[in-house]
């Protein structure tokens, strides 16, 4: 079955798994960690590429041990083992899992015992935008088993590597982007006045698969008339009807690396309100990719979308900041708001996302996606068009 | 947008979430709990109808707390405050987020301290088969400051209660099995010899869309030369040559409910080595339908299943386990396996899943879905042919 066009391949050279583990034990020797523990799905596969959904299922954990010096170790169920085996990893422990009494807990402590001490202390994935996904009591009991060695957080290490992306994964996460942009050009054909959220949702999610993406795990769809009141819950099964406001979220995937975007369409036809709405929030969004250059910060992004919004903006929105990072996850660190002085460099991933409360429970969201480049940026996404598009 | 058969309603009554409620209630007296803390999406919307795919984003934890007595109190992000007041939920309590120095801690900490006392332990999600949603360093920091209130595993208390499912419950987990099988023949009828892994999962995305499903969580695509060696990673850019054998296992969602079952075709030609392979397990699915009904145990579902795989079956597989419970998540407790000896009754949905390795890197798995009757089972799945289907 063709794509329409090109993709990058699929996968990385090691070469790109073994710069990352050299990062990622450069930041280790600063931190003062003998190792990392990671155990979630996406810290799992940045090391290694194992590229599996097992972690819908909550039944085995699965964990990649990073260590100060040498390769990295895969410590997982049997049911993983044959995968992880066509990654670049070599170093594999498996057990028979499920095994209640003792998943993985007894294998991951002889491997953490193993590691050589220096520092004393092994870093998890403990902190900010983070989470241990593993049965809590078996951490506790593997935290209090191992003398000698400190579990501690070991998030900044991991979000300082995975917030800076090599010019591979930019070209995965401009071609979600790709995907989604043209979904969405598809999609305007085919939504029609009445239609439901769910409809949207189900005629963006094939749109999008037919353009190119892997996967949609995230397709928000919100709607109101003349504007939405939140941008997280739905859909559901309301009707598209004339005034009202479509607004759709999008994270698709490509290559296990996400978009991170918006459009908003008016169903039937625009008002006025809401049409100065969306080119107030489309100008701050261009007031925010004008700010996005090496050497500003999250702050400073923030700062010129809020600024861009003017008195208009000044009540705010329930979304708490205008934007953030973007790459294997929807969201990551860092996040536009004050007081997260994040300085952007070359190769970091953003979104720029401001909204708007034009009228009570009225907001108008805009977000597009963009790569810190050595001189400024450059957008991943096709701009949208600074007035609202009119579903008919 | 229509789909092409009848589905039930989204959404729930109230009255299905007073009687969540009620029986959470009546367990926590039996185990001795103040109160639950949710943290995950499956457990937080169980409770409240709260219908967000928010947790794709690590930045926000979100709670919902069911007291021993009264009625749920979500604490969650400003941004998911409108949504959650169209649920049945009226304590809402929100902060301002992100806020990286106290996101929710404090918040969730007084209303921790407010909870009647009567055992002086509250249960999270820290047990088997569960994870607590939020950064381990906050949840250490809350566990050490709420005096006289233990953190303890809440996790046998919400599983007993997920485990059965209501009639509203199977009729969507029944939906979505539906709205698979139908995708499995759509997806029969366009895929073609030579085409990858990545393409079947693309088509098999796309048909069970079409075929009224909400989202598409999880699709594994795996393939080899008479067999495969694993069911856990994939899809990758290999072509579907002449002789393999493709898998797709498959969760596909109806309202926030799963299926999950798979298929095997034959790419140009069945081998007799690979279609006495499939017979087999096809006869030990059978054999584990016919094994379930209430007073069963799960290890009986695994002991049926076993004895029929007899002699060929005696490698086992990787897989550890010959299915599990289904319901909001992929997978769920029970496992059907050696040592668990949970009783299985009526609205229990189940997985039958025999697997058998029929010779080295060989694998061949099949599954269905049922769900516990009073007086057997019913499938939720259009049962597979016995013969495995060839496309050519």
């Amino acid at each position: 079955m063709p794509v329409p066009r090109p993709q990058p391949p699929r996968g990385f050279p090691i070469a790109e798994y073994e710069a990352r583990v050299d990062r990622a034990q450069a930041r280790m020797h600063a931190d003062g960690l003998d190792g990392l523990v990671l155990s979630g799905p996406h810290n799992f596969r940045y090391f290694s590429g194992f590229n599996s959904q097992s972690w819908e299922s909550p039944t085995r954990p699965f964990f990649l041990v990073v260590p100060r010096e040498g390769a990295p170790i895969g410590v997982l169920p049997d049911i993983g083992g044959p995968g992880l085996e066509t990654t670049w990893v070599t170093d594999i422990r498996t057990w028979p899992a499920p095994r209640p009494a003792d998943d993985g807990v007894s294998l991951l402590a002889g491997v953490l015992e193993s590691l050589p001490r220096r520092f004393g202390r092994v870093g998890w994935e403990m902190g900010r935008e983070s989470v241990v996904c593993m049965p809590l009591i078996d951490f506790d009991r593997l935290r209090s088993t191992i003398a000698g060695l400190e579990f501690v957080d070991g998030s900044p290490a991991i979000w300082s590597l995975r917030m800076v992306k090599s010019p591979a994964e930019v070209a995965r996460i401009g071609t979600a982007c790709r995907a989604a942009n043209d979904a969405f050009d598809v999609f305007q054909t085919r939504i029609r006045v009445g239609d439901s959220e769910v409809d949207a949702s189900r005629l963006f999610r094939i749109a999008a698969m037919e353009c190119g993406a892997d996967t949609t795990p995230f397709v928000a769809v919100c709607s109101g008339p003349g504007g939405y009141s939140q941008i997280i819950v739905g859909p559901r099964d309301v009707a598209l009807d004339d005034g009202t406001i479509l607004f759709i979220d999008t994270g698709v995937t490509y290559d296990g690396y996400f978009s991170d975007f918006d459009r908003n369409f008016a169903i039937g036809h625009l008002t006025d309100d809401a049409r100065r709405a969306h080119e107030l929030v489309w100008d701050a969004t261009e007031a925010g990719i004008e700010a996005a250059r090496p050497g500003a910060t999250s702050a400073d992004l923030w700062r010129a979308m809020t600024d861009a919004l003017g008195d208009a903006g000044a009540g705010g929105s329930n979304v708490g900041r205008s934007g953030h990072g973007l790459g294997m996850q929807l969201t990551e660190p860092p996040s536009n708001m004050p007081g997260d002085e994040t300085e952007l460099v070359a190769g970091m991933v953003m979104t720029v996302e401001p909204g708007l409360e034009y009228a009570p429970g009225k907001m108008i969201v805009h977000e597009e996606n963009l790569v810190i480049t050595e001189d400024g940026c450059e957008l991943l996404t096709r701009r949208a068009p600074r007035e609202m598009p009119v579903i008919t």
